[in-house]
């Protein structure tokens, strides 16, 4: 065998089944070598960002890596964003990008570029694999780096020649090293932090579903403290029987006034609530100055153990979590408002959808009015970089078949990875898209007013309106393979998303707003 | 006046007076500064791979340098790959990329990324403003490492804080640093190089336009020597009365037969003929091993005076160049072949067209039959990152609103950067654009049989063919706004070519091959 045969089934005998790949020629061998192995699925995006995106959502929804494959340095370059916000959302992924030939890499050849430190700069983990029979190895190592500390970006670089030497056998990674773990003082001191009047416990990762969300809604009952979620959640349970949970939003002064009577903040999963932007003579901290933000557990530590060891301290382990119940809108008529479109997903969302949110400001009351709905799942941008929605729904969708995928995205944030329809299509995936159509960086209007500018003039109105001309989503739709339609009215959303919903394959709904 | 009307002032009093851009919000200082100043031209691109490609193909037709205007860490990401491409087409661009307050970047917030560790990873110059009354300092710097080595990338990072902090005036930036030359005896011993039975002169750079290649081709005359360019040439004039100069292509194999008499390679603005890829068992060299390559004038060298001071010492300032002399074919009827459109976009295109070639596999006979077209430049990719090819026609366009621009374009490449379609549209250029529509990755089927692998599975071919379901380009078209067609023969595309070149504004014409 290969070394590209030897990380293929590196790869597949470690549980990496599912590669998002964008190739290029200086991955043809391990193309060969993929073709060769049947086992693993192979997803054609058009575009790098497609990739590394769908490997991000695939994450959030399957709990294990899949790989990617991409071309050298600019291939990698164009996965470069979305790998930024699989980093924020603790995702593991395996990158696989190849290179040239070692000896090729003495030569200004076109493609030469700094795939190391481009790497580098957004990978937790980067290699270049210099010898054939050590890329089994190096694939095992990247999985397990991959693994390692809640979730991380590995990225192995294979140059040509490492991928067309020979190699001997696969190998199976090591277990990651255990995560760090808070003091069994800290747990006591945090334990009896929660039970003072104006205590809230910070959750995100792993804290925010299954049995670990159980656990933490315990002990909010148990200890009388609030249990706050971050608005950059990377999955969220909401809906019927969920855990209550609050959550931070975008506006730095919604989330001053929500934080505004909480003397300690206990993080567990989670960073200290900083806003997304900072402002001019605005701190950069959501809690008020005289909070203590106490970070007893990071996102890279052993979060499962912490809850746990927080429920012992707090005699938690019966409390009875407070939960969402059920409450329906009904199903709205007439004008096309967001709130309408807001009652019409809240309302006919099906149990266990899983709603990938890049809606920005248009879906504000579609994110209220649907924490009632049927249970579901909902994944947020989790790093800002725009784009990240279109693809993450693709990797949500192929890691659960059977799950209805509902993406919520803003005009701006959906044209940078747009051919992710095209895979959608390919792969028949069930994901629904809402395009909230508004012509334009509708958040940046307010930025900009924010920043003391009157009225727009020439320069700006340009920079922050997509109009003239208007996008077509239907047209953009079909020239992807995908069905749209757009919609005028309550009446006609409602139609079109009902229909949507009860047909295999996706299908992109155009709500102007 | 703050940090960023500074350098607002800064850019335009040093001729950068147009900005290719997708701000966020860490720009919007920017953004204010640049709404007050009308005379920037500021084009919106729906992704920061169509700013820096425009850029890229700005600078190649008006030889100065545009600002782009990203945001902060993934922004930049999105940008790499044409800056790739552009900083291998030695354009000078000047990038402005928004990021955190500085007191903000102490938190982890979603946003926040290894800023300037990716730009190092692509920019020859990378600088962060620590203060906003540097601001306009750093944006003359930057304006002036741009324009240094023959053309670079430089990338300004503008925190938010220095973007609104105080500021005093604009600055002007200082000249480049005088470029390196040759020695007099390397320039004596290459003229004599030249004069040798099988000597070659490879020129690159400005040595392939107006006055340079005019002396490159005097010199050819007097010495007796070829004139080659390679494949990735920034930009090219060809067509009637152009000088002519042979031109490397993509196969190996065609390269090392052109190159296989050549005895002295001198090189002039040029690197030393490597290929695309290396392969097992071939060299990367396409030269062969017996070859001298004499490396007299790297593409960062002072290429004028090179060229200047070879033609003195040949004394072949009166020499009279080879000129390529126009040979229209005739316009084509029935099946509709590569061939039939080569020889309709040889007959058709106008005086000075620019033609941007991102056609890889499908636009060979394009280039072969057009070399005798009238007079016409072109300008192909250069850095081998696909998704070049529309963004780069956005900047020639704008560079050049007087002359047609004609975009030929691989399908697959198209879809990389297809949101350019949309900043044509809004800008009303008049670019055509021909879209091979293979529907693949066709270079990719030849370089996997290249590896050995037989008939493709179902998993390369998947990986390779971008089928099930076709892209509509028609569709494509309509949906960003553009006016499209497909035709079915050569008569439809002749017809349909002639519409587009007289009409005003962005079109797209799907040619299925």
């Amino acid at each position: 065998m290969n070394g590209s045969v030897s990380l293929v089934r590196t790869l597949l005998e470690n549980g990496v089944a599912v590669c998002f790949a964008n190739p290029g020629t200086s991955e043809m061998h391990f193309v060969a070598a993929l073709d060769s192995h049947p086992d693993m699925r192979c997803v054609l995006c058009l575009f790098e960002g497609g990739a590394t995106g769908a490997a991000d959502g695939y994450y959030r929804m399957a709990g294990r890596p899949a790989a990617t494959l991409m071309h050298l340095s600019p291939g990698l370059g164009n996965g470069f964003a979305n790998l930024h916000n699989a980093r924020k959302a603790h995702s593991a992924i395996v990158n696989v990008v190849g290179d040239h030939a070692t000896y090729h890499l003495n030569y200004e050849s076109p493609l030469r570029g700094q795939t190391v430190a481009l790497s580098q700069s957004v990978s937790h983990w980067t290699r270049m694999s210099d010898d054939s029979a050590a890329v089994a190895r190096d694939g095992a190592d990247a999985i397990r780096a991959a693994k390692s500390q809640g979730g991380q970006i590995a990225t192995l670089i294979l140059p040509a020649d490492t991928a067309w030497g020979p190699a001997d056998r696969p190998q199976i990674s090591t277990a990651p090293a255990p995560l760090h773990r808070p003091s069994a003082d800290q747990i006591a001191v945090a334990a009896r932090a929660l039970t003072a009047p104006g205590a809230a416990l910070l959750i995100d990762g792993p804290a925010l579903l299954d049995d670990l969300a159980e656990l933490a809604g315990r002990i909010a009952t148990r200890s009388g403290c609030r249990l706050i979620a971050p608005y950059t959640v990377s999955r969220i349970r909401r809906g019927d029987g969920a855990i209550a949970i609050e959550r931070l939003g975008y506006p730095v002064a919604h989330n001053r006034q929500m934080l505004s009577s909480v003397g300690t903040l206990v993080l567990c999963g989670a960073e200290a609530p900083v806003s997304f932007f900072a402002y001019p003579d605005q701190p950069s901290l959501a809690t008020p100055p005289e909070c203590e933000v106490m970070a007893l557990c990071g996102p890279t530590m052993d979060i499962g153990w912490t809850l746990t060891a927080l429920a012992d301290a707090l005699d938690a382990s019966q409390a009875a979590p407070l939960r969402i119940a059920q409450d329906l809108p009904a199903l709205p008529t007439g004008a096309l408002t967001l709130e309408a479109v807001a009652d019409a997903i809240a309302a006919l969302m099906p149990r266990d959808a899983i709603v990938v949110d890049e809606g920005i400001t248009s879906v504000r009351p579609t994110t209220l009015r649907s924490l009632t709905a049927r249970a579901h799942d909902w994944l947020h941008t989790t790093g800002g970089a725009i784009g990240q929605g279109l693809p993450c729904a693709v990797g949500a969708a192929i890691a659960c078949p059977d799950r209805r995928v509902l993406a919520l995205m803003g005009d701006g944030a959906a044209m940078y990875t747009l051919q992710s329809l095209w895979t959608m299509a390919r792969e028949e995936l069930d994901v629904t898209i809402v395009v909230f159509a508004n012509r334009g960086y509708q958040i940046l209007h307010s930025e900009l007013t924010k920043v003391g500018a009157a009225a727009p003039g020439r320069n700006a109105a340009r920079m922050l309106d997509v109009t003239a001309p208007d996008l077509d989503w239907v047209a953009l739709a079909a020239g992807h393979g995908v069905r749209g339609s757009r919609v005028s009215d309550a009446d006609g959303f409602v139609a079109a998303l009902k229909r949507a919903l009860e047909t295999p394959g996706p299908c992109l709904i155009e709500v102007p707003c």
